[in-house]
């Protein structure tokens, strides 16, 4: 192997399944209106900036020390925000942060998936559960859903029965599709897999503060097996944070702590989040605004005679298209950057301010004119 | 599984090798000497403090927006810092950053190991290599070392061919134990892996910056199965900051790409990374003061009669003591933690300020007349 000019990935001994693999991620492209990963398009206010800035200065001075491998202060911050907005009282022995819910999830899967186990979820849905399984060698399950993208509880509790997964996540709001689930049907599908087996029931509320459903965590007592995922990314407007975390029983934040990297969670992040939290308040004004817009957005695709999925999130899934890839490009053609997640007909757009909304539902309306 | 009061782990479906385990750490107690996870004790300096609160207060502004995806700018930097240091020309396409070098480690065994694979390290080293290494499903294997710790190449040449690993850890200087390893024998060993299969070689050299011997990137050239991977964690003084980096040929780089979470690194930690990186000199400088001051517990050491191994670290590995617990505890009722890594008749202690030196030498020559 030696001397070669130019060595490619495959002159590696890489593992076998991910040759011939891309890397995960949405185009990085630069536009004037970009609606495209569904980030909060209003930036942090200039008082957490501020604060961010004096928390992290704070933090800087001790930064040659590891940072509390617990994250205790936050994790009680957490607590603090679920319960104050959910109505049901969580302390911080019930959260675990980690950074992004994606890193969650990879430890959530390599306590309770890995080798030699599955996971199931309902498709279309967050890609990252689907990769983040085959990258701890968990074995994926493609669950079914309805042509309306809800999920069909027979359907799921026969696929349940059959499948007998380890882990099952439900996503609700469902990214890319939109629609939130009911807790009636999360509890079915709770009480299904545990009759099959002990299954780890996870529900990824990454959006839900967008949402016209109320959260799941009132129903995490009594159900051990039972985790709901959140992150900073959306409603608090911080995707450059990467902020992850879960809710759960104590006994499961005790168990992802044995594959969990010792100080993953570094103290500037702490200390940053921590400055977020303080501004919960002005935070959840903005995601009043982007609910009126994304209803607002949702109301003038119908007018327009477009399709529209449900949605309890700060994005849209609209269609039905018959190369939905060429109406991406001719949007894009507009200045306008969606998102075509491969599901077949739809694309998906986020809600930005009312003049990004605006210029995307002019572009739309040209384009299909044109079509 | 509904309803008990107080669920348990081993109540839970975890995975079978996980029961039993208790999370990594160091014990986190409250002392006034703490020379036990090997941290630089000096704080960043205040200038270094005011350019990270601007740096973080300016990627605040932005940070509603997912963050660089791919590093650019900070492993532009840190390509800088290593040419400049090294005197060999690195690129940042042959440089990767993650959260803390345990998440390069991750990355690179999730890339190159995993299930039906196998990696070696020679004991007793960084106990991180062998927890990830099991964390991503790959097999552990301990290579063996001298009685004096160095590395004794025809034991490690016969491992590698009995073992046939598929990943080779050399961690140089080494941890626990101190002495940093010649380049002609990680050359030889890089060779002797290669004639059986090819074999990724990972040189950490998160320590390397206090050491008496120059880093092995210069062997990077040709070499595309070579990687180093480097910390802020030590010489940077950034521990709380949780920045790891490699150095390998680009295609290394590009194939831990397929299985990094997207988005891994967050806009705050880039921000604060690149602010230290603008201050390497002052850093640099404490370093040298450091290694002064390890030097001189070594000769403190070896003057009261105890046993040091060579180090070219920020720590002191020293003994031999018949009950070394029973010596850790005698200096921490002192005052002085220091650190017991397992390894038979041996602590470990981190170089400190003179201040702190001078009270942990003064509480070794007490605690060993009492032995």
């Amino acid at each position: 192997m030696d001397g070669p000019e130019h060595v490619k990935i495959d002159d590696l001994p890489i593992r076998a399944e991910l040759r011939g693999q891309s890397p995960y991620g949405a185009p990085q492209l630069t536009v004037p209106v970009q609606l495209n990963t569904n980030e909060n398009p209003y930036p942090l206010p200039e008082p957490l900036v501020a604060r961010i800035a004096e928390r992290v200065a704070e933090a800087a001075r001790h930064l040659n020390r590891y940072p509390d491998r617990d994250a205790v202060e936050l994790r009680e911050g957490l607590a603090a925000y679920l319960t104050r907005t959910s109505g049901h009282p969580l302390t911080r022995e019930q959260v675990w942060a980690a950074n992004g819910s994606n890193e969650v999830i990879q430890q959530l899967l390599q306590t309770f998936g890995g080798p030699g186990r599955s996971a199931l979820g309902f498709e279309p849905s967050y890609q990252m559960h689907e990769l983040i399984s085959r990258g701890t060698g968990t074995r994926w399950i493609a669950g079914p859903r309805r042509a309306d993208f809800t999920i069909d509880l027979d359907a799921a509790v026969a696929a349940l029965a059959e499948h007998r997964p380890d882990v099952l996540f439900v996503c609700s709001p469902n990214n890319p599709t939109g629609t939130a689930v009911a807790a009636e049907t999360v509890l079915r599908l709770y009480e299904a897999a545990q009759a099959v087996k002990p299954v780890l029931v996870v529900v990824d509320e990454a959006y839900v503060e967008f949402s016209h459903r109320e959260s799941l965590l009132g129903l995490l007592t009594g159900r051990p097996l039972l985790v709901v995922t959140r992150t900073m990314s959306k409603a608090f407007g911080a995707a450059g944070l990467r902020l992850g975390y879960l809710a759960a029983d104590p006994a499961v934040v005790d168990a992802v702590q044995l594959v969990r990297l010792p100080y993953h969670l570094s103290a500037v992040t702490q200390a940053t989040a921590l400055a977020c939290l303080e501004h919960t308040d002005t935070l959840l004004g903005y995601v009043q605004r982007l609910k009126q817009e994304r209803d607002r957005v949702v109301g003038a695709l119908r007018a327009l005679g477009l399709e529209v999925t449900d949605s309890d999130s700060n994005f849209v899934q609209f269609g039905v298209f018959e190369d939905p890839q060429a109406v991406w490009r001719a949007l894009l053609d507009h200045g306008v950057l969606v998102r075509n997640n491969g599901v077949p007909g739809r694309l998906r757009v986020t809600a930005g301010t009312p003049e990004e909304n605006d210029a995307f539902l002019a572009a739309v309306a040209t384009v299909i004119k044109e079509l």
